[in-house]
């Protein structure tokens, strides 16, 4: 049993009240409070010196890739940020004035979509910088895109590009925060995700909770352009498919919606995001598994998101 | 500057909306959400593996005092915790079972105050174990109990017992929620901290941010069983009456209130909590400063806490 999975069996156990909607296991928590018209999301997410970023990474851009990653999970749930709270872990040889440069990577995008940042914690951690965020945002009542509702025919889509965010969108990547508030509000979402582990690996979060599988056509899939540049550049690179497929934190938008309005969207987006690619990747099966065809056929991805694309 | 005074400017100047009610620099943020006849309340702490917690503390107390703290937050305010998410940030060599172990500390407490644990996290912290918690409470809508109300006059109250907090309840401290339930729904309190630096220390934020003083006597500081026999024990340990003011971690309330209600509230509390003492300390004054009084005349504690007591 490795650490994930004995987490998703703690969490399954863990005390609920009248409050809560939907706990651990999907993007954000959901709690229905009372207020009228919306539910509570709710969100903490960390990133570590050493993981998320390293030791040269200017601390505005880690400031902004910590706010951003929550950020994102509000928006894979359709809702609206609303507040957070920060916590800096600080090694003891911390420079006080990187502190401010942190705040101000967070503030400049908080203020981009209109989120307050109501306190700061820091705490000692001698060895290394680590960054918690906690955020709330609000979503409409019983409306949340959650990660169990794929149903087999539905399309699916994601947003941008794919692959290669390590060398740099993981630092600069824009939440979905717009786009995921206006595809739940003018489509009837069935699944929605974003995208930190790679499509391969987060979609099966998707298929698990929906009890679905999926089909994926390797022509729809968008490679980004760092993704093929990087297997231009370096002959131990991984394949621009497979990049886009594995690789991590991209964070843009998975989702299902029926197949019949899969054109409408696809229209109604290309006018309210003419800048953003939308791609419809595949379709959600009654068979379960996630297999990736080609001209030369179909072949399963396995349970890590990694496949061998074998020379044929 | 310190860290501290610089987390201070720079949270002054953080980015707030409409939902914004009280910001950094209280134990919780407040936002009104909405929510019919409530605000929300919102905070995050963390505790680290070699500052509040050491190697051979039992996972179970880890988990408890992560969650404690949090909750105690929320009691400050008058509120009432409803749900929280946790974050792990783990060592390599850190054992799977002890997860279960923390969070099992975490539920017990968890249950007993009617919370939800809504999701938990794990990321990677090599070196040493870090939990940081998130929590969002209720209080009714605009009686939240801020550090900004106290007024010249007020009686100073602390519940429970003072000094030596290292000991062992540091760990086991019960967080005051049902006290600081009781307290703002029955007396109007003027001002609410919770203790976690040490009286001397957190009741200075209460003066700084009510722009008030405080005169406090010593005979009626409540010590600790633990402090004074610590200072029987061990000859370079702190004099009981320091140990009590300017301890850490005592996760107990001060508050003040309006002088008229000091007795009236003192019966009702021995009615309604008799197992738990609560103490008046002091008053509140115009001038500003934090007096310590006895026998011998009135001293200024100073900026720290900390006072010399010399032998007469």
């Amino acid at each position: 049993m490795n650490e994930l999975e004995l987490i998703r069996q703690l969490t399954a156990k863990l005390p609920a009240n009248e409050y809560s909607r939907v706990g651990a296991g999907d993007d954000c928590a959901v709690l229905d409070l009372g207020i009228p018209g919306s539910d509570l999301l709710f969100k903490t997410d960390a990133v570590v010196e050493g993981v998320h970023f390293s030791k040269s990474t200017p601390a505005e851009l880690i400031g902004r890739k910590a706010l951003g990653r929550c950020l994102s999970d509000i928006a894979a749930m359709g809702g609206k940020p609303v507040s957070v709270l920060v916590t800096l872990a600080l090694p003891g040889s911390f420079e006080p004035k990187s502190i401010q440069t942190i705040y101000d990577g967070m503030a400049s995008l908080a203020e981009r979509y209109h989120v307050s940042i109501t306190g700061g914690e820091t705490t000692s951690n001698p060895e290394r910088l680590l960054i918690s965020v906690a955020a709330i945002g609000l979503v409409p009542k019983g409306k949340a895109i959650l990660r169990s509702g794929a149903l087999p025919g539905d399309a699916i889509f994601v947003t941008g590009d794919l692959g290669g965010s390590i060398h740099g969108k993981h630092l600069e990547f824009e939440p979905r925060i717009r786009e995921g508030e206006w595809l739940a509000r003018e489509f009837k979402l069935h699944a929605m995700i974003d995208l930190s582990d790679g499509l391969a690996s987060d979609l099966r979060h998707i298929l698990d909770q929906s009890k679905v599988g999926a089909d994926l056509h390797s022509d729809s899939i968008p490679i980004s352009r760092m993704a093929r540049l990087q297997a231009r550049a370096e002959s131990s690179a991984k394949p621009p498919l497979l990049a886009a497929l594995t690789d991590g934190e991209d964070f843009e938008l998975a989702f299902t919606v029926v197949s019949r309005d899969a054109v409408p969207l696809l229209d109604a987006w290309k006018k309210e995001f003419p800048e953003i690619r939308l791609s419809c990747v595949g379709r959600i099966s009654n068979k379960t598994g996630l297999r990736l065809s080609d001209k030369n056929g179909s072949r399963e991805l396995n349970l890590h998101g990694y496949v061998h694309f074998a020379q044929s």
